[in-house]
């Protein structure tokens, strides 16, 4: 852990909008002595509306000083405003579990980016009902466990993942493809991160691509967002499209989808870890 | 109207793919003497599907030898391989009329390219059902109608407006906001382009920005589609989107929406002129 | 003037980065009873940099606060950290002066913009060294003036161009195609935008899209930037690219290309007017 | 090999144009009892210019006949138009040899669609001058060889290289940060495809990304090219770009930089494979 990364840490917080919330929290980080580094506000409405903000600060030997800074900050500010707050140490590395089942798309180009350093996490383990991927996994020296789910076990296996994953922050379903027990979604919620392919329009049900090929899509693309008891449909995080013509193949169809799938989980996840987003109701703040 | 355009022709046919095909097209034109300038072809198998092909040809004293080509190609080539197919010559410009309602965003895109030289037809006529948009239109020197449309008049108004274009090979909606009638659609089906927004995922229903921003969209989009009984859903034709944000107010998502409308109807109306788009069931096939 | 206008403000600021800043800003509008409505900042290193701030608020009775609000901040604030900085009142419309020669896209996109409301200024006049585009220019109510430049008459013509444009607070260059005076460049340097061609890599001297052409360039693109006196080399405030492929004529490459430049050239305006852009040095900081 | 690959083919042409081409070689195919796939071509001019053809075509027992395929259709039809053309059959795997430095992003995306079946070729091995990548890539089975390179080894070194990648079918320089030597280019003219960053405005030099951040470009992108003796001047395959602000530090620059040159490359060693790409002169033909 280097200097900067030790004494970096980022606020978010959420509130009712009221005149002077960036003059009383730029007041107390001043007197604490921080240096604010990033700073990124929204409102949303001009008056009344509710406001987000997130601020990156270094502020010196914070290591030493974390319970203080979070017990006067919350008393100091937060309170009188009424904040939905957090405040993330960068030196606490999140922990990421990741949710697989046989395509390994999504799966790579996470442990990839990870392994060259683009993603500030620690990888916990993959999980996956089936075995295939374990020697992908294994080979970036990462725990690989199998739970496979099936109607009957279902209860048990989210119990049993529910174990496995008791230590992390995140979870991503990198191609998982299991409805989630609705109990572990409601202890998760807003905590899992999925992908799914969109289209222009969208098609719903089985075999996508060959839906969005049958209709002559000319954008084929992916969403990444949390994962909420409504099924494919928590708020949005990130979304981009691929141009596609009339000769594309569902294969190819589905071969470029993937590309994009993995390029959109892998920038909704670093934003996750960098404490880029704000959930608002059915939506994200994503102060990039 | 100069030398090349008067002796330029396309060739659209639809059929199913048997062997010997470019071959026997290739040679019909040869034999006339004419030098293929584009030839593009789409098979949606590599064996047995439906086959797709557009050639570009120049033809010396096309003008006088139309009627003996498209004689002769019937007889010798189109019959052998049941073939639907078109024979388009580029002096023959097309005519288009544009209906319109209030906002004139996707209107003034279409007239001022049309002034510049950049779309190859002649614009007879706009149709709304509102006087907002006549001096606009007017000033370009295109006549331009109101035709009213309620509840009570639907069907003489369609009638009124089925009349008032009769000459035209080409209807665009250019942000039309009425429910064409059924019997008016069933006679120009497939000879209407429409633009509506299109967003990932898709939204139903009024104020669809309003209900994009609600959902916090990161992309907004525009389909441009031939028209169908089955109303917005005919094969589409062209499709785009824009990169949004959270701090995007429903206003701003309907000014970017528009742009992506105006260039995206402009490019679907640029390729039908140019004769590049084969309709193939419930798709469309492009060739750019 | 609606009371939204009448009473919002934008500030713009660079100076060293200090720490404090945002707490002596934040607090100074806090207690002339200013509403943020947005804010933004960067600094070009951790510690040490340059820093540049852009806030946007509201504050009651503006109009008859202007006088005091500028003195008190240059007092209390700007004094202590030694600030470049400006106040733009949203209510005084920008006045815009547009250079342009024969060529119309770019001149045409900010019109129709303009008139449409899409960009927040008044479009005083239009210059040009060529009569072509009169009528074009006076169909929308703009003033057009002609003034020829040649080589013999270079310090006169831009003497007289000067002269009309004294008023003016920016000037477009929307495909203005002559060198222009050095002494009038370095008057009004920062204060004019250019639009021009750009491709990957960059070609140099006549005929651009001609030399796109041969070396067979997949993307076109376009730079909108503010000029210095070093030509096309000035501050970049935006660009943008489209694909091509190797069948795009020269022809077709120049019209795609200046689909690119006129939305561009939009943009840069539009950022420009809102009072987004800050110069420093040699780039730009656009907060979006 | 399954069957459809086993009997197809692809025939590239490059002649002189001239009327009867398309049904020259259409026919060939037709009496051969060949079934045409793809077909596509382009031509530089209306008239007398230069023509570009590719036919993808599926033919019984193609693995016994190719020696009387080359042998007729050289006679019948290549000799006629002079042509230059060349039949590539769809089992004869390509032999890659990929060339590296230091840096591993652009071999990686190689050896990972490689690995999942997306690039249709043998990658015989790496070539290096540093050993830092060689339990990367021996971790995909491929064999990892260092050559290192330097002033007075230079001659014997590329000797070696050239040795080693005897029996390749195409060199890919995966970021080899190496000037090749002039003897061994000769050797190799337009069989080596290179990957560099691009940038509107163009920067030549060290450190580019320096560059872009200190001019501050708003666009970065990648190109991918064959190799000619003009370095990083040859034809071009393909380009992409990526959008940026202000506030990309160089090292985010750099990041986002190689996510552009790997899919650049990657798409342009595809398409190379795929028989996509024809020279012409100083630019390529990619028919997709």
């Amino acid at each position: 852990m280097n200097m900067t990364t030790a004494n970096t840490a980022r606020l978010l917080i959420t509130c009712e909008d009221k005149p002077g919330i960036v003059q009383a929290v730029s007041s107390f980080l001043y007197h604490q002595g921080a240096n604010i580094t990033a700073l990124d506000q929204y409102a949303t409405e001009a008056q009344g509306g509710r406001y987000f903000m997130r601020v990156e600060f270094e502020l010196e030997n914070l290591q030493s000083r974390k319970e203080t800074l979070l017990q006067t900050f919350s008393q100091n500010v937060a309170e009188r405003y009424e904040m939905h707050w957090r405040l993330a140490f960068v030196s606490d590395l999140k922990k990421v579990g990741i949710l697989v089942s046989k395509v390994d798309h999504a799966l790579l180009e996470l442990l990839w980016r990870h392994a060259r350093g683009g993603l500030a996490c620690q990888i916990t383990q993959v999980v996956s009902n089936h075995e295939d991927l374990r020697s992908a996994v294994e080979n970036f020296g990462i725990p690989f466990h199998v739970v496979p789910v099936n109607k009957e076990n279902k209860r048990e296996a989210y119990a049993k993942i529910d174990e496995l994953v008791q230590g992390d922050d995140l979870l991503v379903l990198a191609r998982y493809m299991q409805i989630l027990d609705e109990e572990f979604v409601s202890k998760w919620e807003m905590k899992i991160i999925n992908i799914h392919h969109s289209f222009l329009p969208a098609f719903v049900g089985a075999n996508p691509y060959k839906q969005a090929h049958e209709k002559g899509v000319k954008l084929i693309g992916a969403t990444a967002h949390y994962v909420t008891a409504d099924l494919d449909q928590g708020p949005i995080i990130e979304q981009d499209v691929e141009r596609v013509s009339h000769d594309f193949t569902v294969e190819q169809l589905r071969e470029l989808g993937q590309d994009v799938e993995r390029n959109v989980l892998a920038r909704a996840v670093k934003w996750h870890l960098e404490d880029r987003i704000i959930v608002d109701g059915n939506k994200t703040v994503v102060f990039q």
